[in-house]
């Protein structure tokens, strides 16, 4: 049986700027990786909610399961909640349960429980709420989408708090080995090699460092055998 | 005039399994940001076909410029050059000029320019092409497509020999303020300073760092005296 797939959004202008540099997507995708779910794509948008949707719908459609990061704070730029539920087609409001939440964490915090920190209990009709051990306010989890927070510490507790939750598949494995030489002459064994093992996925990276050509061969498949079998003819067609 | 819009397309499994960290994405995002392009979209997508060709597509269309980053090399798992040329409807095939700059490098080098070289000079009809003083191998312009290599040093290259030929806008001016107080007292009045100034964009990006949360919120314009008028009316909500 395949694996099931996901997909990732990362929602927010700050990394189509160039301001930050996003972490989440290659946490996620590491994650991922370990438990048997196969990341297909990852989207950015910014904070555009027509965008929002759209891609939301998108993902949601073509994939098992999708993760959102970001715009689920107490500031005017946080949309996302909005849009999902707008994705959805359902209502979106301030929920009992995360209301309860919060209230207490501010309570002994001694801190006001205002109407920006309230917006962060706004959850959509139906979903259920994501655990933050960090800071709280929770994520959810509508139909097949996932929807987490883009501080990184919080995205991470979030993931961790969702993963365990879902059926994985056989987890990838990958073997690498360096081979000091040009693409160009390991391209033709590479890809007899490749048709000879049409279950496994080999890819080449290339590199140059100081002035010396090289790639990094990347051997994955879920049959761990297959995968020591076609590594054992590549070293023997390249010795080191 | 509103500023052109571009999107990033970037192929390649060893980003979504996590074996690889992207940072093309990032050094573009920031080299478009100076040139007054608007990043509008980012995309990952494996070394799928149907996959590429689709978000070529839809990218293409919804873009004024698309630039792709991966799968242009010599080997079997270089599959970029052959689905543009599908996403466009036309042909691909080795081109006289490229073959010539390719034959003359490894001549330079001393080394066969052999038939997996030669896929490299296979470039889709109608494209011109993108020059690489890093590693020779050209990448190629097709309609409003930029092919490149993944390698971040040639894609880098690659970058600085497109940029100055296309047309920018007004560069997109920021200033940012960290304040040392949770989201959540920030929010009220960072609404207000939104609507007040509906032709800015107004972000918060939220942090917590031994113990204390704070956010970092960045004005961005095109109108450098609004962003600084804003600003200053943000730094008076907030003394230090």
């Amino acid at each position: 049986m395949p694996n099931p797939t996901a997909a990732i959004l990362v929602i927010g202008d700050e990394i189509l700027s160039g301001r930050t540099r996003d972490s989440n997507m290659h946490f996620l995708a590491q994650e991922l990786t370990k438990q048997g779910i196969d990341l297909k794509e990852a989207r950015v948008v910014s904070d555009n909610r027509a965008a929002i949707i759209e891609a939301v719908r998108a993902l949601s459609a073509g994939h098992d399961h999708v993760f959102t990061s970001g715009g689920i704070g107490p500031t005017h730029d946080d949309i996302t909640a909005d849009c999902i539920a707008a994705a959805f087609d359902v209502t979106i409001g301030i929920r009992d349960d995360a209301r309860a939440l919060l209230a207490a964490h501010y309570a002994r915090q001694g801190v006001e429980f205002n109407a920006a920190r309230q917006r962060m209990a706004r959850i959509p009709e139906g979903a259920t709420l994501i655990e933050n051990p960090v800071s709280v306010a929770p994520g959810f989890t509508i139909g097949n989408v996932h929807v987490m927070a883009g501080v990184p510490n919080v995205f991470q507790a979030m993931v961790a708090s969702v993963l365990p939750g879902l059926t994985g598949g056989a987890p990838l494995l990958s073997q690498s080995l360096r081979i000091d030489r040009g693409e160009g002459e390991i391209a033709g064994p590479l890809a007899q090699l490749a048709e000879d093992y049409p279950e496994l996925s080999i890819g080449s990276y290339p590199y140059q460092r100081n002035g010396i050509y090289g790639a990094n061969i990347v051997i994955r498949g879920q049959d761990g055998a297959q995968v020591d079998a076609a590594m054992t003819r590549l070293a023997g067609m390249f010795p080191a």
